[in-house]
Order: structure tokens, then C-alpha cells, then sequence
């Protein structure tokens, strides 16, 4: 396994690779490998020839008052599992290499990226938008992958990849979960052993209004009061959100449509299970803070 | 000569070149081609195997109250041009094709575009910058060649190509002019044949801060003084903006310094001359408008 600092040796790496009349998967990290990751690696495996990981925590996606500088380094052991599941390369740039004193140019997001995470983390997209298009430049995969467990970050990128005519085609990975239930997560390390349970509620409201979808639940609000019960009474610190949302625009659903083919030539991505290319009724996305650790959770609804 | 009108057509035109180990070059235009762009495709011919010229009237850079609807078209007289000097393939897309429905995803552009043209022209470089990063990745080519009668918006996509990763080399070639002197641009045809005169007055001011330039004055607001009291002279209607710059950062120089080599590893681009990559002593840039036309011409000093 080789590990490439450098943009432009990476660059080349990819290139000759290509050269070779090799695909070549990317998976973009912010190291702190969990199995969630492992299983994209996984994936990617399975779409391309060889596969290239990036790990590089990016500082212009934390804000000011974010956790960017005790974000967990698990350098050695990162590299270890990488190596294991037979990544051909991990690029891992400094900070000074993506950011020199004088960067100045940024990616807008996409419109997808406004509601949900928006108002909560504002210029995150920004940041991620910025050094995914970068990651792209500099490591020119035929694929890349992302976990559907940062469902709105997958969305974005996929608009990026559309409006700015991104020569690579973007695959969606279901989200690994604990036994009970729990999305894997870097973060997931700050919880306080006392804090699980309570950190189950949001898989817990996402099964139940998965199961008052099956069971004809068709009102969006409603799904939402479902949603948000269950993590009342479970006892999350706050509720950023707990939406019902349509897959593409991810703006509020009022009446879930049944779920149907997914329209040639619009950019949905595969959603949920790999191959499974058929639109889903909605997404219901929750964002809660149990004693100051911010956890993600979604369920795609079809 | 090829000409195609979709992105991922033009683009498996270009990766069959590389595939078949040639070198591209690339033209982007707005089309109402003149000798300028031509000379900037001669020298794109000489860095490359294939020139491929767009052709692409960008809405997203003009401003409301700008000339995109009068912008001049003149399609088949640019296809002949261009034809006859050997290029390629022409990449020509509706606006449409540009900009879908939902396009929502810009490029936010480097600092260097803040000064000069920036208040004058809101909004403009964002969209020269999503529109070329649109065209470099359709366009995959090794080498793109900009005029430098456009000095900023090269300096812009420069800085845009490093802090971005971009893979291409940006050139830039020097401005052709008209025998009096007036530096070509498809917007000359405005001007009626009353206003000529009038619009020599930019590379008279040019010459002036040249001359005194190697005469040995230094003093950067002298030089300024000295350009508008030619342009005052020769009856612009209105100076937007006369300036003696630093060529990297495009801020105002207060005391000119000796030419010198450009340090390696900074973001210059060739400037005037090809091949040579010293870094000069400042630019001297001129907007004036005259009856209603906005004119732009500038002069490296070195």
C-alpha cells in the first residue's frame, strides 16, 4: 500500500493507473476508520480495479466553535485496517499542502445544501464542497463513495458533480450500524458510556416511522410527530431536526407519493440498497445532541 | 473539423486523444472571433497535438443591465475562421445543456478578482470562473491559452487552477492590436467609426506609463497621474479605473520594484512574451467607457 502526500505524485499514481486501463475507486475520509468506512472501501473494491483513500480532516469544514482540532487521529491504526482490505493507495495531504497562504477560491454549494445541516453548521458544505472538488482534481477516479449515513452531504456532492460536469460517477453505501442499532460514527467515540442508550433513540424513531410508512402513513408531518416522540421520550438533549424530506431536494414532503421509477437522466443517486436505482418515497433525517455529542441518522423510505 | 454540442461527447473526443497519446489544447471563446483569439489558437497549436476551441456566449457573467443580449454572434464566419487555422474540434453547447433547471453550484473566485473589474462587474468572475471550471472538466485538455488583453480574469483562473488542483497549464498570449494600436475585442464593433479616435486614447495612456516607466519613474500613483491626464486628455466619457498593480496580486504598487526572476513555485503565468516567466514590475490596466462602450486594455512593465 502505498501512502502519497503529495497532490501531484497522487495525481500521477492515478494517471498511470488509468494508463493501465485500470478503474480506480475513491473513498474520501477524515480518518478515524470504523467498519462504516471499511465497508465503503469494500464497495469501491467491487466497482474498481484498485482503490485510493484519502484521509485528511479537513479544517474549512469545521466551524469556528467545532471539533475540528480534538476530531479523533487514529493515524496508525487507520493505515493498518486500510492496508488489510487491500486499499492500493492512501493520499494523505498536510493542511498546508490543500490550503497554501494565499487560497482564496471556494465552491458554493448546491440549493441541497440550505435546509437540514444548513443553518446548523454554516459554511460546512462550503468546506466540504471545496476540498471534495479538490480531492476529485487530484485523484481522478472513475468512482467514488460515500455512506449514506451523511445523506445530505451525499446529495450535495451529487449536485456538485452535476453542475460542474465532475467526470466521476458517485455511489451511495447503506450505513453500518451496531448491534443495537447505533449508526458507526467517528463521533460516536465522545459518548460517555452512560449516553448510549439514550444515543439509540434516533435509530429507534427511524425504524418507527419506517414501520408508520408500511402502515400507510402517508402525512409528513405526522411521520415528523412520530419521529420526534420517540426522541422526547428517550430523552435527547435537542433536536436540530427530525424531517421527512423528498430524496432529491431534500425540502419537506407534505403527502409521501408511492414509490416509483426514478426518472432517466435525473441525478438521484442509488439510494439505500447498491443497484436499487428506484426513487424512494422520502428520507427522514434526524440531527440530535446527546450532552454536547452531535449524532446524524437517516432512513430512506420506500 | 468536429463540432460538438454535449458535454460528454466532447469530452470522450478529447480522452480519445490522450488514449491515442496527443497532446489537446484549448481555446475557450464567448465567439465574435477576431485576429486575437486567433493568434491564441495558433499558439495553442504550437503547445499541442489538437486544438479545441468553445464557442459559449456565458449568461451567467454578465450583469443585468450588460450586453449579453446584444453580445455579438456571429457562428458561421467563426467556424470558417477557425476551420482555416486547423482546429480540431469546436465545442459549442446550448445554454441549456450549461445550465440545467436545478443548476445551482458556483464557483466563489480567488481574491484577486476583487479588485479592478470586481466593483464594477458583480458577479462577473464568479460566472467566468464556474463556466471555465465547467469547460476544463468537458475539456480535459493538458494546456488552456487565455489573452492578456483579459489580465484579471487570467489572473483569476490562474489562482483558480492552483488552489483548485485543476489539472491544466494556463498561457497567456500576448494582445493583438489594430495598426492605430487599439487592442481587438468583439466588443470594438460598438464603436462607431466617431468614437475610434476617442478609443485610441487607452493604448496612448498605456504607452505613456511605459515610457515613463523605463524612464525611471517608479512612483506608482505618478504613474496612475500620468495615464489619466492622457485619458482626461483624449476625452473618455468615464475612466472606471487606471492603475498600476502588482502582476500577482493585482493591488495597488506604491513604489515600483526592478524586474526580477519570478520565484519558483508561485502562481505566475508567462507573462507577455511566451517563454519568458520572469516576473515583471507591475500591470497597468485601463476601463474607460466611450459613448456607452466599456473598453479594457492593459501593459505589463517590466
Amino acid at each position: 500500500m502505498r501512502v502519497i502526500e503529495i497532490p501531484k505524485e497522487a495525481r500521477a499514481w492515478v494517471t498511470a493507473r488509468h494508463a493501465e486501463g485500470r478503474r480506480v475507486g475513491f473513498v474520501p475520509t477524515m480518518g478515524a476508520l470504523h467498519e462504516g468506512h471499511l465497508s465503503l472501501v469494500r464497495r469501491a473494491r467491487d466497482l474498481a480495479d484498485h482503490v485510493v483513500v484519502s484521509i485528511f480532516v479537513n479544517p474549512s469544514q469545521f466551524g469556528p466553535n467545532e471539533d475540528f482540532s480534538r476530531y479523533p487521529r487514529t493515524w496508525e491504526s487507520d493505515l493498518r485496517m486500510l492496508d488489510r482490505e487491500g486499499v492500493a493507495m492512501v493520499f494523505a495531504p498536510t493542511p498546508a499542502e490543500m490550503y497554501g497562504p494565499r487560497f482564496s477560491t471556494y465552491v458554493t454549494p448546491p440549493k441541497v445544501a440550505e435546509p437540514l445541516e444548513g443553518p446548523f453548521r454554516p459554511g460546512h458544505f462550503q468546506g466540504v464542497c471545496t476540498v471534495v472538488l479538490k480531492l476529485f482534481q487530484i485523484i481522478p477516479a472513475q468512482v467514488a463513495v460515500f455512506g449514506q449515513k451523511d445523506y445530505q452531504q451525499a446529495r450535495v456532492i451529487c449536485d456538485m458533480v452535476a453542475d460542474l460536469n465532475l467526470d466521476i460517477d458517485i455511489d451511495l453505501f447503506p450505513t453500518v450500524r451496531d448491534a443495537d442499532g447505533l449508526a458507526l460514527s467517528s463521533r460516536n467515540r465522545y459518548l460517555a458510556p452512560a449516553d448510549r442508550g439514550r444515543s439509540l433513540s434516533l435509530s429507534r424513531a427511524l425504524q418507527r416511522v419506517d414501520v408508520a410508512y408500511r402502515d400507510g402513513v402517508r402525512d409528513g408531518q405526522e411521520l415528523e410527530r412520530l419521529m420526534r416522540q420517540v426522541l422526547e421520550r428517550d430523552g435527547v438533549d435537542a433536536i436540530d431536526y427530525a424531517a421527512v424530506v423528498d430524496p432529491l431536494t431534500l425540502l419537506p414532503i407534505r403527502e409521501l407519493r408511492s414509490p416509483g421509477a426514478a426518472e432517466p437522466g435525473d441525478r438521484s443517486m442509488p439510494a439505500a440498497e447498491p443497484g436499487d436505482r428506484s426513487m424512494p418515497a422520502a428520507v427522514a433525517l434526524i440531527a440530535a445532541r446527546i450532552s454536547g455529542t452531535r449524532l446524524l441518522d437517516n432512513r430512506i423510505l420506500r
